[in-house]
């Protein structure tokens, strides 16, 4: 298959076989990853492969899906701008690594690591295996930093399980072009809201008659769902502050 | 070239030929782009091309790289949950969507926004393009908000030039495994000293005998200019809560 046949064929997989995924295949995955662009070369994210089957039974109950439990190789991706600051004062005792923490380096070091797990993904999807991007490690996000041992300027940015599909989902319809790619400047909803309408009855469409968990559902409803799952997670900005990131002055 | 081939041979590129980047490809990018994961789908992302040649001279300005201005097509990458905010209010109009600004939101919207970007980066790359990531389009970020007429839950993320290569970059060695991956918990750099040194070494014979732009270099010295750009953007907390991003009470 042609690299963008493989884009356009992704789905995400929570239903994995029991075969394993290597050492050998984990290990490609990462050092594939690990050529993603990165901000100033500071490569600033960390992976940490769960292979120990009650860390990530307890990693599983954070996520409320059981199949995270079950079969597939779990990453945690980590921004890790911890190992530039020891890096820098090792070399240069009197450096303030704060700065590293500032929402500069902090945004830079999400986008690091989200660069790399995309990356990580896409040589996934190459070798036939499938993921699942789990943002929900982030249900408690403090227990999930004490279960890794991430030390201050770390920060969990979501998981992804590798493994090899039992079974494929249906295609998910995404937004009309004409609604996220502009030309000089944002439009607003209002100039496309014939493409909008149409993509809610397409969207509506596909959730009624996917093959598996059909349900009434639109795109609104689904950002209600956002909203609400969002109303759980509200401690995300002290633990970012905990763990030493926009902590500068506004 | 395989997929994993195509992934590792990534590397930036700044210089472009006169030949376009047209508008069916543009697209066909974007809409690839738009398959990559998203966090509960919400898709809180846009795309800005940027066509307009005296706009691409303001933005080439802010980054204060010249090559920006000349050939290649320049995306400016937005974090968007402006759209979202718009659709939830219109389909129930009581509801609270500051919600969307939080952390948690935020963080989801800037992830969705690099995942669709490296997808477009691999896309690029496999139909022969070349591409570098600019995040000195936040060199003066309130700046680029209202080129762009970027509204409150926007913010921009990076740029990426795209185009048709005049010549190639040496590959860039990346840490060793050792460093960016662990087992079930975090690993502190003195646990792989030894890489890490060896790293150093190679970084610097790199450095000094890549094809262009020589110099005396060494990692620490890289994290130390960072600290010296992050130092420039210093506002960038500031123009956050002003977007209406991480206005949650601590």
């Amino acid at each position: 298959m042609n690299t963008i046949d493989l884009l356009q064929q992704h789905r995400s997989y929570r239903d994995f076989s029991s075969k394993p995924v290597t050492a050998t295949t984990v290990s490609q995955l990462i050092t594939t990853a690990q050529h993603a662009a990165t901000s100033i070369f500071l490569q600033a994210y960390s992976f940490v492969s769960i292979t120990d089957p009650k860390l990530k039974a307890k990693i599983a109950k954070i996520t409320t899906r059981p199949f995270v439990g079950g079969n597939g190789h779990l990453f945690i991706v980590v921004a890790d701008q911890h190992r530039n600051a020891l890096l820098a004062k090792k070399a240069q005792p009197d450096t303030d690594v704060r700065l590293l923490g500032s929402a500069d380096r902090f945004l830079a070091s999400v986008e690091d690591a989200t660069l790399a797990a995309q990356t990580l993904i896409v040589a996934a999807e190459s070798l036939g295996l499938g993921t699942v991007v789990l943002g929900s490690v982030l249900n408690d996000t403090s227990a999930l930093i004490e279960l890794l041992h991430l030390p201050k300027l770390t920060m969990p940015v979501f998981g992804i399980l590798v493994g090899y599909p039992n079974s494929q989902n249906n295609l998910k319809p995404r937004l009309p072009e004409a609604a996220v790619h502009f030309e000089n400047g944002y439009q607003e909803p209002d100039t496309y809201s014939d493409a909008l309408q149409s993509y809610q009855q397409t969207l509506q469409t596909y959730y009624q008659n996917r093959s598996t968990n059909q349900r009434q559902t639109d795109f609104s409803q689904i950002i209600q769902g956002a909203l609400h799952a969002t109303q759980q997670r509200t401690d995300l900005l002290r633990i970012l502050h905990q763990q030493g990131f926009l902590t500068e002055k506004d």
